[in-house]
C-alpha cells in the first residue's frame, strides 16, 4: 500500500487540507483499544488556534473512545485509499480492529495518545477543545496541536463524499492570489 | 454569463452538493437591502431535516442581515464563477450592492425573502433553525426548506478553497455503491 513521507507542517496551514471538505479518517484510542471512523461532516471554526468542529453520531464506537481520551487524529486519505475508506465506513470498531482488518499502519503521535494512520496524506493531532455541545448537537470541537503533511504531491487527490456510495475526487488547482487584498490572504 | 436551468430537488439530497465542501455563496436580504458573502466553513448536521451549520464572522455585513431576517440562501457556484467568487470575498456589502457590481441575477425564492443567485448551480433556501450558538461560537444552524439544482451537468465542477488565494476544483467521480451495506446508503 502507498505510504507518504511525512513532514512537520505549520498548524495554521492545516486548513489547506481540511477546508476543501474531504472525507477524513478519525483515529482514536483509549486504554488498549484503537479505532478509525470516516467523517465527512466537519468544518473549520478558527485558524489560530486551529479549531475544527465535527459531528459524531451517538451510535459511533469512536464517540466512546474520544469522550474518554479527549483526543483524536484527523487523517486525510487520498484516492488510493477509497476502497479502504468505504470498508471502514461499513464496519464497526465494536466488532473488529480496523487497523488490522484493513492493513493500515498505526504510528505513534508526538503530543497525544491516539495513532496516526501512516497511509494517509495529512494528519492533525487534536485535543478536545470543548465538549459542551456534544449532548445537544453531537458537535465536537477539536484543537489541532500538531500537523504532518506529505512532502509530495503538493495538491493531493482527496476524496469528497456525495452520499449514496459516490465520491468526487479533487481535481485541478486554480490560483487567484493576485486578486485578493493582502489582508485577505 | 452562464446560467443553469433549475429544477426542484429533493431536500434530503441537498447534501450531495454541500457535503463535498465547496465554497458557497450566502444570499441574504433584509428590508430593501440584499447581500452575498462567500463561505467555506460549513458542515451538514442532519439529513432530515436538512440541517447545515456554518460560521459567520461577527464583522461580516451578512451577519446583520441574517440575524434580522432569520433566512438565507446557500448558493453553490461552479468554476466559471471563480473570479466572481473572489471579488465577492474581497468586497463588503456595507459598501456596494454585490448583485449589481458583479452582474449576478437575484431570483425570487418560493419560501423565504432572500434571493437565489441565478448563475449558481444549486440553491438551498434556508430558515434559521437555531441561533443559540451565534454569540459564543459564531455558529448558525440553518434548515433547508427548498432546494433547486441544475438539470445538467450531474456532477458540477464546484470550487473548494485551500486558503492563500488558491482553489481546488471538483474532479472525477468514483462510484462504490455496491460496497456499501444497504442501510448505509
Amino acid at each position: 500500500m502507498h505510504t507518504y513521507r511525512k513532514r512537520d507542517y505549520p498548524l495554521n496551514d492545516a486548513r489547506r487540507h481540511i477546508e476543501t471538505g474531504p472525507i477524513v479518517l478519525i483515529g482514536s484510542a483509549h486504554k488498549r483499544e484503537t479505532n478509525i471512523m470516516t467523517m465527512g461532516w466537519h468544518m473549520m471554526m478558527e485558524l489560530e488556534p486551529a479549531l475544527i468542529g465535527c459531528y459524531i453520531w451517538t451510535e459511533n464506537h469512536t464517540r466512546k473512545l474520544v469522550m474518554a481520551s479527549k483526543e483524536c487524529v484527523i487523517n486525510v486519505p487520498t484516492v488510493d485509499l477509497v476502497d479502504t475508506v468505504v470498508k471502514i465506513d461499513n464496519s464497526s470498531g465494536a466488532e473488529i480492529d480496523k487497523f488490522e482488518a484493513f492493513d493500515l499502519t498505526p504510528v505513534k503521535t508526538t503530543k497525544i495518545g491516539a495513532p496516526l494512520i501512516k497511509e494517509c496524506y495529512a494528519k492533525l493531532e487534536c485535543r478536545l477543545h470543548d465538549a459542551r455541545l456534544v449532548r445537544t448537537y453531537r458537535r465536537f470541537l477539536w484543537e489541532g496541536v500538531k500537523a504532518y503533511v506529505a512532502t509530495s504531491p503538493k495538491n493531493p487527490r482527496t476524496i469528497h463524499f456525495r452520499g449514496n456510495g459516490e465520491f468526487m475526487t479533487a481535481g485541478e488547482t486554480i490560483i487567484r492570489r493576485r486578486m485578493f487584498k493582502p489582508e485577505m490572504l
